[in-house]
């Protein structure tokens, strides 16, 4: 039988890697789809919103990496224990501050992004990680830690350092969520991106 | 006895419109405490995130507008029936793209912005609303809606014309949440930004 969930992405980490963490995360087996680039312009067309990732589920299709995230930690519970904490997990907004950093740099191929944009941001979450006990939300493990672990070798690879060398409680999220048995297997399988 | 909800923000739509929508829409009691502009910099550091708005109940704080929505909505039944229609209405990730275009203006203070990078998007959008007739998201009225519609003032004030002009289904998500009784009486009670 086909696995229950089938993931469409480029054969990178970036923005399908936190959607592999938390599948992974929950024992979730999903069809890792990966489309070369070379392929891309071909096929685009032909998903029903034109971009990736994708998450398939029972005969359904949804986009947007974030969104499909959110859906996921519900399923393996890295959510939080009433609505007012997943409001405290949404609203340090960790995703979309990333994607949008990400998308200047894709605008303006800039690397000054990463020694001059970013630090302040990071510097800011290091804080809130040392606030949460080593996490980024409600002082234990959620969706936001695999988010942020998760797209964190792809920032460096496009930032060509490592961006948590300054952040002791950042280097600590990391450390929590790649010491997770079902993530550091994961990790293990899987080779970093060679781009 | 003070309001279960008090939601500060500065005294015009944008960002707070959604929220006070939302909470009027469930008929939610709230202090709707609006700090002048010319108040705001001797106010922003004693603020706990360091940004407007922010939403506190039960002694608890949050800010992130969009969280809050997001929040609010599951207090008032604004969301999905379950988990998969709430990826499609986070899918459609309207407040982040709105949100982040709203950004650039503020950057670029580029009105060619409103018409040459917004129209496309609202095209894409307008079919959405079409499919899903009249809403923005699984067929009926959910806060991707209120949302939109809390934030359209402001998004036409600055962009000095009418968005939907060319958009009838847009159009029709407008009117079907305008002709909510208690959204119709908040918007009565309170004009226009004059901006």
């Amino acid at each position: 039988m086909a696995p229950a969930y089938k993931l469409t992405y480029f054969n990178i980490t970036a923005l399908g890697e936190p959607i592999r963490f938390i599948l992974s995360y929950g024992g979730l087996e999903f069809e890792d789809n990966r489309i070369q680039f070379e392929n891309w312009p071909g096929i685009k067309s032909s998903m029903p919103f034109g971009q990736l990732p994708i998450l398939e589920h029972n005969g359904k299709v949804s986009n947007q990496s974030v969104a499909i995230c959110r859906y996921l930690a519900k399923q393996v519970k890295l959510v939080g224990k009433d609505d007012w904490e997943d409001l405290e997990i949404d609203a340090i907004n960790l995703p979309h501050t990333i994607m949008s950093k990400m998308k200047k740099i894709k605008e303006s191929k800039a690397i000054p992004l990463f020694s001059e944009i970013i630090p302040p941001y990071l510097e800011k979450l290091d804080a809130v990680a040392k606030k949460n006990n080593g996490y980024l939300a409600v002082g234990r493990l959620t969706w936001a830690d695999l988010f942020f672990v998760g797209i964190l070798d792809y920032l460096n690879t496009m930032g060509k350092r490592d961006l948590l060398a300054d952040y002791p409680n950042l280097q600590t999220v990391k450390k929590n969520v790649l010491e997770i048995p079902n993530i550091k297997a994961w990790v293990e399988k899987h080779p970093k991106d060679n781009l």
